[in-house]
């Protein structure tokens, strides 16, 4: 079961087959990395979602939901800072015309030879056509993309789609503060799309121009913002491997003081061990503590006041802002990287055989159930489409009939699907199916009418 | 509890009031026809998409899901006809500089005079500052925002935000159809952002700059498409009816021949009485008949062939088009309008009050239940807090312990919460609680250890 080294590769070719991921307006010759999501991709996608949800909102007391505008007013992002500083040195080799971010060729040098280049870029040896020294002086390129609203396209309808959701949180802050009657701490959560003009977007979905985050704004006590800060970092981490991501697969990484965003006190990433052509360790996850930079900002540019009076202390002040921000495609890329494996299983001869099985937490399987009949035929089909029909009101189900019994478990364990019922010649019978499980492939046999409680104990719904 | 013709701005400052949704970027003043959903609101949408997904796409054995980007190829927006003809036609008031869509004047002069303009815009009086025939003629306005991708904005990294979503489902028919290993009929829902640069958004979430599609394409075979376009009309309007809404506020229209989008053989709109300034009935869900022009049409950009051979018959075809295509804000609306209701129940001293509920159908309501100590206690409230947490394993529920009961009960009733379940002196001693329903406001004594199945019970989950 050792990580294969094309890990990558493979996955994005069994994405693509079986209907996780497609590259975007492939028939047009494809959008660079641009991806859309498939069949068995979206279900795998709202299911981490999901349990993000479930864990970071619904099942906690002291976090609620928030779902903003892409587009939001102009002055957010001049007082969030992102107008003037959510820029990347953007420079370009003289030789081959490749364009590169000059802080991402700089950290590769010094990943490769333990420190900066003393000269800079004049170091630094293109990647794309091997010419050193050859770049140009890094200019400052905006992230922000840009749009225009209403009917002329000028400066008065220019407006901004948002690089983070964070922004659209912290504007609403005292909205849901007030309507849903909340005292300090509490957070807000929210998942939604972001967009970047990235450089140099790629590795699969990873870094693309447009990705969706789970964002929660997490509002304290000044004071008290270091132990919330750690507490968070803690619990993000036991997230991933609550959802069965190998904690040896994953390290924190400590942002160097003299690195750190304009508006934070301390950040520290999760990472995952991608093993990317670039490097081997890649962000999952920034947890940030953005202190009252934000409100602070937010409050100055618009007038309103964003402090919070607490009751108990009679004190007023402005809260500190601790900040979880995941990426939904990164996780599910995790998801899927990490759950890879291979092994062996015997074939219809009893012959030892490679299998795939994609070892996804039942949680996030795309598909929990895959209903096969045993062959096709006027008496099993019909019995197994009911089945299929009665499990469908709850779970996302496969139906199958089509091939050897033994290839369609194949399909199943490479798509991550806990649990397959087979409907046999004995079910006319006997009104039991038997059922498969995914990772030890041990099979029992189930009264049909058992079947939906069975699979609600195992699914731990 | 007749409908109150104040209805919108009873549910606009209800909706802010609660949380449900905010004007967007209130705090530097709005944007406009821009709106953020807030703690409840995202739950309410969320449960919303929810049911769409499952009676769509998961509860289905012929229909398959997808989340394709935002930001497509470009060249898809110009074989699908957007480029060239989604313009509106904008005309401006020369006296008060109000712009108009020409033909949203036109369409509210026949509604009241009951015959067409005669003589065009000449006939119309600016329903902002009254002056006749001061419009200027009519321009072709176009609906796309634009952005632009890469390091320079110029032509080359034009890009355009979808107006709909429709379009990277016809562009990933063809992986869709392979990777899913599928045979006509079937379909491919998605739920996702969509944004058109509107001349006139307005009430409230009804037209906005960005809004989220919730929309369905279902492939048949040429010949069979009338009869699949009626049986998807009837079940998109038993959906609504069963989720709670009134069918008398429900009705269909038919788009007449000569007004068929450049697409559609025939086009049925579900529209709802949302009883607007501009007009009773407003679209809710478009159901259209596409034909084969989208394939058709990014099969020849594309120089891909999108034909479809049926092994059964030997023919081969390109499919035909079904698309029921809902808004998520129109529906959450739509609900919300529906389910709001006065009546009158006693308060604390026994005289009859008004009561405002939300009569959500219980699969809709943001918050399923809550959970309420009688008072303020050291004993009550860790009981009451327990009964909380164990419960938000499944459900999203509310702790609210502040104020007299009836007060609370009020606050539920107004925000749809089907359950509250009270715990008092007695649960002490007979490890019981009481539960409330919203509707009949009828309450039951129920075992603590027997809420978690009442509640499933009664949830129907």
């Amino acid at each position: 079961m050792a990580r294969r080294t094309d890990i990558m590769d493979t996955i994005v070719s069994l994405a693509k087959r079986r209907g996780l991921v497609y590259p975007s307006s492939e028939i047009y010759g494809g959008l660079r990395a641009s991806w859309d999501y498939g069949p068995l991709g979206v279900e795998l996608k709202n299911n981490v979602k999901r349990q993000w949800w479930k864990t970071m909102v619904q099942g906690r007391d002291d976090v609620v939901g928030l779902d903003s505008c892409v587009i939001l007013a102009r002055e957010v992002w001049q007082a969030s800072g992102h107008v003037e500083t959510f820029t990347d040195p953007l420079t370009e080799c003289q030789s081959c015309h490749k364009r590169y971010r000059a802080d991402h060729l700089e950290e590769a040098y010094e990943d490769k030879h333990g420190k900066a280049p003393e000269n800079g870029l004049a170091d630094i040896t293109c990647p794309n056509c091997g010419n050193k020294g050859a770049f140009t002086q890094p200019k400052q390129f905006s992230g922000l993309l840009k749009t225009y609203l209403g009917a002329v396209e000028d400066e008065s309808g220019l407006a901004y789609l948002r690089p983070e959701t964070a922004q659209g949180i912290f504007i609403n802050y005292l909205n849901v503060q007030q309507s849903a009657r909340r005292k300090i701490p509490f957070g807000i959560g929210q998942i939604g799309k972001s967009f970047r003009n990235e450089i140099t977007p790629g590795n699969f979905i990873f870094r693309t121009r447009e990705f969706e985050q789970m964002e929660m704004e997490f509002f304290v006590k000044p004071g008290s913002d270091e132990e919330w800060h750690q507490y968070w970092i803690d619990e993000r981490f036991r997230w991933y491997t609550d959802l069965g991501i190998i904690p040896e697969n994953l390290r924190l990484y400590e942002h160097p003081k003299e690195k750190l965003s304009h508006y934070s006190k301390r950040t520290v990433d999760i990472e995952y061990r991608f093993n990317f052509t670039g490097g081997e360790w890649g962000e999952l996850e920034g947890i940030a503590n953005r202190t009252d930079f934000d409100l602070t900002a937010h409050g100055k540019a618009s007038g309103t006041d964003l402090s919070f009076f607490e009751q108990e202390s009679g004190e007023r002040y402005v809260p500190y802002v601790i900040e979880p921000a995941a990426g939904v495609d990164r996780a599910t890329l995790t998801f899927l990287i990490d759950a890879y494996t291979e092994d062996e299983a015997p074939n219809a001869k009893g012959v030892m055989e490679k299998r795939t099985v994609m070892r996804l937490d039942h949680r996030l399987a795309p598909v929990k159930v895959a209903v096969l009949p045993l062959s096709r035929n006027a008496d099993l089909s019909p019995k197994a489409k009911d089945l299929a029909a009665q499990l469908r009101r709850r779970w996302n189900v496969e139906f199958d009939d089509a091939g050897a019994i033994g290839r369609r478990y194949r399909r199943q364990d490479e798509i991550g699907t806990p649990f397959c019922v087979t409907v046999d010649f004995d079910t006319l019978e006997d009104h039991a199916v038997t059922i498969r499980e995914r990772d030890s492939m041990t099979q029992e046999r189930v009264a049909l009418d058992k079947v939906d409680s069975y699979l609600r104990q195992h699914l731990n719904d």
